[in-house]
């Protein structure tokens, strides 16, 4: 399928140069809008206002609804006040929320004043719920029946207001105070008889969140429960708004993300990484990375104080990257796996004593073949029984170290109400390695007899 | 809603503590399947059998697909032949490729032996496609309609097979020879009038992907065209089987998992965290584990080859972890940015040169400022002006050089076919301490005048 993609942009692209507009307006609205918004990406700004000129309305607006941050940005720039209002007041309300959170406020301003009261009203309702809820990134077109209705009256209503609701294939049944009945299925409502009372169809306890819930644990009810559409209720329980399948796939990508970058220390970029420009993405990086200096603080002290065994035996220093970087890494994997199942909901909070059990064992077992290969190492570069020794030992000290901390400090973070992905791999390589050092240098004290 | 939720549980404990069997039953009738399956989850097989057998038939199908798969392989061994026969056979056919997945290949044999004549024609095919393609997670029951159909006669279809089908949003027009002619939408039907040719109502260029696409691939797309159901075509462009949204979400959640794993070293976990046994968790880990101990080999005997600096300037040792750390995790930022960038299309394989030079910037921007802040560090330690020059040069380059290294494999990866995110953080680190310590001594040696 990506060679017949491929094919229609190189004929966008040839019509272009050839200055066929009509035939290229024509091309243009046989294909997808994601498709069209990514052939405008690639292009310069001036020619990519022309070619968004092009579309006919209802597709240009689904068009510009694909485009990214700064692309949305610039062709508002530079279009007339009456042709901003347009695209922003025809956009679906969830689509709108996400682009006046990449404006600046000035703009926002700007565009709410253009929208009709009764589209600004909803805009600013959306952008004032805190920015990782589900109300923020709900949509409110959504189909809501009296429950009165029967299934004939219910597929009316449906008919007549389909082109303007974000899904039509799940409807949601509420009283005259707008509290929540039911959830229904356009399919029950299909396969009823026409008399059949709407209320006889529904779901009576549809599963649902709340305008206040955390977007990602919103996501995850949503996906737990296969569904493509859930109500979002608010503080009295009235239905103020959806989410829909699509929404919670973009959720858990950016979610994801946001986790592996908190894994490897970065807090996380709101921009995508080209956009970002190179100090806000240094300012991200710096905060970890000093985290890690002023910890490192610690090892060269712990290392200044042993300066005594180093100089005895020099032998000692070599092995210093092995320690550092095997317990890094296995409290890393510890971390990595207990972080990503508390996420998923593989893991809860109770499960912390079956993990710490297990990742001691594995940790041992890790050590202990680890230990004995470095130890194996040591021997073989002619160390020494003493140094051997060492190595060994503390290889198995700091690998079961690795495990138990990696494991434990996700499960110490979510006690205390700190979101596990916090635990990154820095923090948690730095902790290992001060007592790693402090292990294999006491035991090279006692068994090498220094000091 | 959590809390509704654990008052159901709650009475459904209770329910069964008091031998309530049949108010039970009817309690169980009300609730979803999934939540119905964590409540099995819960108990011991024994129990979980006889809970499981109130349930009436087909919530039972539900719930069972629902479960993990140690759960589901306990309750096939306790049922009769009879009562195994009637799940797999109810069963959604791509959730029993699943299943058939997780079981040993004698019990998928005697299962598949128990199956109808049909079905197990099914089984057999969706069982063949390789393991991670999208042929052996699509579902076949999908509407096909006739391209010579009206929309009444559409709908009439629709209606009798509906029970029987993944879902009726997205209906799918074949010609005789079952190749795709386009999709047509349930809501375009419903609003269409009865006589309108259902060819008029379809998409005729409709997204789809391949039985042989790789599954990650195939949910991209499907996230990218924001569809609810996605057609899966054979090599002869026929109809061979569906994606729907909730496949989607569930791969996105297991390949993002299998990013982290890989990141940390981990070699994917196929079974979840609590059912892998000790010894699998040993051997996922230890691959990459094993890898840095054979590079570590590196790392001993470059800093035995550079004993004599170690010997004069015993102050050389105290900051080895702090580099060995800030260039492992500097590399490790660098690399998940551009894995996760490559991963959610965000980067391509064209945005090379840019990242690079974007990278090196930042390397020398962190770089510059860590490298003041452990000279200033080293100076503190009274440690002489040669030492501090050394540790705040060495520091500039290791984390210029964990930037470039770091953003530059997986693209380098990504070039010779490798799946980007197999750059993991073990692999990084150690490369980059590798040049490190090198470029250290070196500028060590020459600074100070040693050997």
């Amino acid at each position: 399928m990506k060679e017949i993609r491929a094919k229609i942009v190189a004929s966008v692209e040839k019509l272009f140069g050839r200055k066929q507009f009509k035939a290229l307006k024509d091309l243009l609205c046989t294909m997808e809008p994601v498709d069209i918004a990514d052939v405008l990406s690639g292009k310069p700004p001036a020619e990519r206002v022309f070619l968004f000129r092009l579309l006919p309305k209802d597709l240009a607006i689904d068009v510009f609804e694909f485009l990214e941050g700064t692309e949305r940005e610039e062709l508002l720039s530079s279009f007339t006040d009456a042709e901003a209002a347009a695209v922003i007041e025809e956009m679906s309300d969830d689509d709108r929320t996400a682009l006046f959170d990449e404006l600046p406020a000035k703009t926002v301003k700007k565009l709410l004043f253009h929208l009709s009261p009764e589209e600004r009203k909803i805009a600013n309702t959306l952008l004032n719920y805190p920015e990782d809820s589900a109300g923020h990134i709900m949509t409110t077109e959504f189909i809501d029946l009296d429950e009165t209705l029967t299934a004939s009256g219910a597929l009316d209503t449906i008919r007549e207001t389909a082109s303007k609701k974000e899904t039509i294939y799940t409807a949601f049944v509420v009283d005259e105070e707008r509290r929540l009945k039911g959830t229904v299925r356009l399919e029950d409502i299909i396969l009823a008889s026409p008399d059949a009372p709407v209320s006889g169809l529904m779901d009576e306890h549809p599963v649902f969140t709340s305008t206040e819930t955390d977007r990602e644990e919103a996501a995850g009810t949503m996906s737990k429960y296969d569904l493509q559409a859930m109500p979002v209720l608010d503080r009295e329980h009235r239905l103020v708004g959806i989410l829909t399948f699509d929404d919670i796939l973009d959720v858990v990508q950016e979610e994801a993300t946001e986790d592996f970058e908190r894994m490897a220390g970065i807090s996380p970029v709101e921009e995508s990484y080209m956009d970002a420009g190179v100090l806000t993405l240094t300012r991200k990086r710096f905060t970890w990375l000093l985290v890690c200096i002023v910890t490192q603080v610690f090892s060269s002290f712990i290392l200044e104080n042993y300066a005594f065994a180093l100089e005895s035996v020099v032998a000692l220093a070599f092995f210093i990257p092995l320690l550092i970087d095997t317990g890094g890494n296995t409290g890393t994997q510890s971390a990595t796996l207990v972080i990503r199942g508390l996420t998923t909901g593989e893991l809860s909070g109770d499960d912390v004593k079956k993990v710490i059990s297990k990742e001691l064992v594995l940790g041992l077992l890790l050590g202990g073949t680890l230990g004995a290969l470095a130890a194996l190492r040591a021997l073989t570069m002619g160390t020494g029984y003493g140094v051997v020794l060492t190595v060994g030992i503390s290889v198995v000290a700091v690998v079961s170290l690795g495990n138990l901390v990696g494991s434990l400090m996700p499960f110490a973070a979510r006690k205390f109400g700190i979101d596990p992905a916090i635990m990154s791999g820095p923090f948690i390589t730095t902790v290992v390695d001060i007592i790693g050092l402090l292990v294999y240098f006491e035991v090279a004290r006692r068994l090498l007899g220094l000091g």
